[in-house]
């Protein structure tokens, strides 16, 4: 039993990486969480994950049975099991918050974007997509163990925690998005949070009366942008208009 | 035979949309290419289907059938068959040019996204992910009826073409990209053509003597950015230069 790596349920103490990126991402920046790592005998290089493993005084088991359960769609060679942690995000620096996102590979892949130009925090508004969940892991290419994750029942207790941050929710009503011809004072802006909503809803009307809504520059070619797209731009324009 | 809607292939004639609303998108704006437009007794609006079918002269069938071979997996209540045309690009306008995608999901959301920063041409070095593929007309909301698409064997067939463009590589070792520095010349800019290279392997070493290789700013938090958020930032950045 302890040595199989089981389907994942969301309500479990524990996750896994599928996969031998997000596996060694896991453990050169969190060993302290994970509990054991499995290798294939058709995995490439199992000296280098030994090494990783021992110096953590991380148990490395050799095993194809163990792969078994989660190998039923494709072929994953490497694997950690990690204890999921909490963690609370940082008051002074930049957030992203998302919405109720729904879909497991966007969120990955916006955990993977944010982290690229610099944003360690992401809050995330529940109901949500589960970001412990292989899927989400894989996607993210293990940087949801490179920033720091917060979920919060209701945008409230978010503000109430947060009342300094300057709050940018993306709608497609909003404002256009014009920081070119913005220019910073000379005072150290305060931290702000690039608020996204649903893939397919948007952010409810009531963010409106929230802060600055804005909206991208598009066309009206299309109704909307994919959310990881419209995440991907947000953050490149406030990161580079910041620097 | 003729009214059911059969899996798609490759190499067949004509392809089709799996959804209403690339359905409603490929008859406003490519009529003409339509062969047969099905409709499910499910389907909530399907008097509005009639009209477009009736304008623009094409058959809708009301057939629940029909779907039976496109709806293992998911419920899909409109349809269109259309036969696949060819279309060459502008010579005066900005491309975006993918080198051998592989990812339908990726090509759709990235045809999505040049449409909306008003990108109306893009080039698809070969081998490469079928754009005609029911998936990728999917994953493009319809926009693949709104924009030019044409394939090329070689990037060389590609530059004798357009030899005028000026040419941006993406890639990871790349000068930084820096339009905010940058000011246009009062003369007008030549167009402008944005490469970037496959999902998992980025452009050849080669294409670093083309042009001007560019990379987007990101920190060593992750190896790369996702290929379709990596477009759309490139699109967005340029899109608000040139304007």
């Amino acid at each position: 039993m302890k040595n199989i790596i089981h389907p994942y349920k969301k309500d479990s103490q524990y996750s896994y990486t599928a996969g031998a990126y997000a596996t060694i991402e896991l453990l050169q920046t969190r060993p302290q969480h994970v509990q054991q790592v499995f290798v294939h005998s058709d995995y490439k290089d199992a000296d280098g994950l030994a090494v990783l493993c021992r110096n953590a005084g991380i148990p490395l088991i050799h095993s194809d049975a163990a792969f078994r359960r989660i190998n039923q769609k494709e072929n994953t060679y490497a694997a950690a099991q990690f204890a999921k942690y909490n963690e609370r995000l940082a008051p002074d620096l930049p957030h992203v918050m998302l919405v109720n996102p729904s879909d497991m590979g966007n969120l990955g892949t916006i955990i993977r974007t944010i982290a690229a130009f610099g944003i360690t925090n992401l809050a995330i508004v529940t109901p949500a997509a589960d970001y412990w969940h292989p899927k989400t892991v894989r996607a993210s290419m293990g940087a949801v163990f490179r920033i720091n994750i917060e979920e919060f029942a209701t945008f409230k207790d978010y503000r109430t925690r947060f009342g300094q941050h300057a709050l940018f929710p993306f709608m497609l009503d909003g404002n256009p998005l014009d920081l070119q011809n913005s220019r910073l004072s000379n005072n150290r802006p305060p931290p702000y949070t690039l608020i996204f909503g649903n893939e397919a809803s948007g952010l409810p009307a009531s963010y409106k009366d929230v802060g600055t809504s804005v909206r991208l520059p598009q066309t009206d070619l299309v109704d909307s942008l994919n959310l990881s797209v419209a995440v991907g731009i947000a953050v490149y324009a406030f990161a580079t208009w910041i620097n």
